[in-house]
């Protein structure tokens, strides 16, 4: 293969869980191969295709012309959240990375851009692989995308830092609701093996004795005895307590806890279905109500609420995340308008963001097998014994939330 | 009693299920005291106090001196959601209210506010009637407050439209969400008895085929064949179908669907708890993963989410809600201090706020046995077959939730 630029189409492709973001990254990737020369005259780049639902749209023809749309239209486009081509939870296997190639070649693509997270990757390095093996030039990035936060190499991912947003500023704004009418309030939060995004729930601290008073990583194993000891303690210390759990917590033997609940449906990657669902934050209320009323007395009271889909596409962009998922799309179009690469890109963090310095990023192309179908978890560092996170986590996680409402009490 | 002012000190309360700009009621309040030379030499308005949690507060002398807190820190409290005094959901007893008066004497009250919807209303009415009985004059407001909407003789009440603003904006972004990976999303809304709050997911349409396809509301009897065949027929035509969902739909015999599907808890009131459970979004999941899997086929992906209490404690005022909720608060002080009379606030819409028409309201002082623990359902008006509302609904509550972010596909 050449190392200098092979002439055919672009398709962009958006998959797994969409985010308030990933049009950010589909419009970098547009603008990157325009800023490249796509569509002008004696560009090897021609065509900007998108396919419609990821790889699934790709193998049926489902495919959209994004050559000349203009740039206002993208501009908002990049201002929508959830994934403007549509999305897919399928995992191709070998047959159908076949379809794939044929539908590569039927339609002269050469540049192939796949927006996700670990699962995602990892259809990226399959496509990629075959391409290779068949002989076919396929210039194929993976450009991350994840609320969780889990892939490797990666700071952070495009995704999380408008999710967090969320998340800290439902804690804060229910820590007053609690605090308004005092009792036990769970808020279940989304991530399925990285506590990240639960961990977010902390930035919405905003004084002594402010929610969330305890948080449940599924980092570290669940011990609902402890839970109860924990809850109650805080209760009687403060009369409510404000609890942040992640839906993925898990028992002694890496069971999530709600699979003990619930009969759970699972996806295409054997992942058991816990967003969508109240039923893991109503066990655990149960269990409080349980437990926690006194002898002939009266139960506390308990409420919980399960964020779900809002997490992941409420449309207030965090003003990094707005920026990185852009600039992730442009660099991987420029890297693969650039020579025979393939691979991914990463985010570093060049400037801490906190200690008087000021919070910059950078990006870098790593190779899909580096992060492919890898999980990150929540680093020991950022945990603060068995119920909350530690300044390490906060430092790192305020300069990419950005600034939240300030509020005032008596 | 006399028809000119009578000396003492005002107190002001919050009760009942806070709101995003119940607080804004309590500055204007204070500001309408204030307009009115409370705590200025030879006024008779002398000290502005708050009860903490309400008449549970006042009863227990847990008082705050409102009266000097500077006008830049009552702006921010305007801000804030939730009640920033405190709330409670105690009902009094004849009892319970005589311990309010005593509290009352002690403090030298004769100025009484008390912020909430019409289990709150009625709390004042039973304090107003007790004061009358025993001869001690007690200016005694109402200041109307509830998400639910539901009180008589008001166009709307304070908090409506800024809940009304978050399920719209929940509904479109999840529109969006549901579009990118399509399937049937159920979203559980808010309102016991009134539909108002559920209604308003219709505003985040904003194109053919957009969510919600199916909107259940309390005042029309759920059945469940007729639900589970409606879904099917939307499922059919756009391969997916978003759904919003009153917590408090009822079957044939007006009893609340959900208490059907868990033991649920009462409150003070006898009110069954549905709100903080995502118990009745589960079992329609349950019911339509059911009925719609295909003989020996895969059940259709359904997923429910209880948008909890983020419907009432979201940082984002609706503009017309804050300025509303100020002044009902102003003009419940204003008519407390200009002569002996009772009541409560009603909003009266003046303006329309369509067909060419401005929107503005205006305010009007009404008596208090006409707001008491009355409830008022969704218009038939407003309602548009089994599943759906009207135009008539649409541009009834578009003015009082102002603009939504206008999102863009390809």
């Amino acid at each position: 293969m050449s190392g200098g630029m092979i002439e055919g189409n672009a398709v962009i492709g958006q998959s797994g869980g969409p985010t308030a973001v990933i049009n950010q990254s589909l419009v970098g990737i547009i603008e990157g191969l325009r800023g490249a020369g796509a569509g002008q005259a004696g560009s090897p780049i021609k065509k900007i295709l998108g396919m419609r639902h990821g790889v699934r749209g790709l193998t049926q023809d489902q495919l959209v012309d994004l050559s000349s749309i203009e740039q206002a239209k993208l501009a908002r486009i990049a201002a929508t959240p959830s994934a403007a081509l549509g999305s897919t939870r399928d995992k191709p296997d070998a047959d159908y990375c076949k379809r794939i190639f044929t539908a590569c070649e039927k339609h002269g693509i050469r540049y192939f851009f796949y927006i996700g997270g670990n699962d995602s990757s990892d259809t990226c390095r399959i496509v990629n692989e075959l391409a290779d093996t068949a002989g076919y030039e396929l210039r194929c990035f993976h450009v991350p995308k994840t609320v969780d936060n889990d892939l490797p190499v990666n700071d952070h991912t495009p995704g999380y830092p408008s999710a967090a947003r969320f998340v800290a500023n439902a804690f804060r704004a229910d820590s007053l609701d609690n605090a308004s009418i005092p009792g036990i309030k769970i808020n279940v939060v989304m991530g399925r093996h990285a506590g990240f995004l639960t961990a977010a729930s902390a930035l919405a601290r905003n004084g002594e004795g402010t929610g969330p008073h305890l948080i449940y990583l599924p980092e570290i194993t669940f011990d609902t005895e402890r839970f109860v000891q924990q809850v109650s303690e805080v209760y009687d210390r403060y009369g409510r307590c404000q609890i942040a759990v992640s839906e993925g917590i898990q028992d002694e033997e890496s069971q999530p806890i709600a699979t003990q609940i619930f009969s759970g449906e699972t996806d295409a990657h054997g992942n058991v279905q816990l967003s969508g669902t109240g039923a893991l934050g109503d066990a655990l209320s149960l269990i409080l109500k349980q437990k926690l009323t006194p002898a002939g007395g009266k139960a506390p009271r308990v409420r919980a609420d399960t964020f779900g889909y809002l997490q992941r596409c409420w449309p207030d962009q965090s003003p990094v995340d707005a920026d990185e998922a852009l600039r992730v799309g442009r660099y991987a179009a420029m890297c693969a308008s650039s020579g025979d690469v393939d691979g991914s890109v990463a985010i570093l963090r060049a400037g801490r963001g906190y200690a008087g310095e000021d919070y910059r990023s950078e990006l870098d192309r790593i190779e899909l097998t580096e992060v492919a179908a890898k999980t990150k978890h929540l680093p020991e560092e950022f945990m603060n014994g068995t119920a909350d996170v530690s300044q390490a986590f906060i430092d790192y996680a305020t300069p990419l939330v950005g600034e939240l409402p300030r509020f005032e009490g008596f």
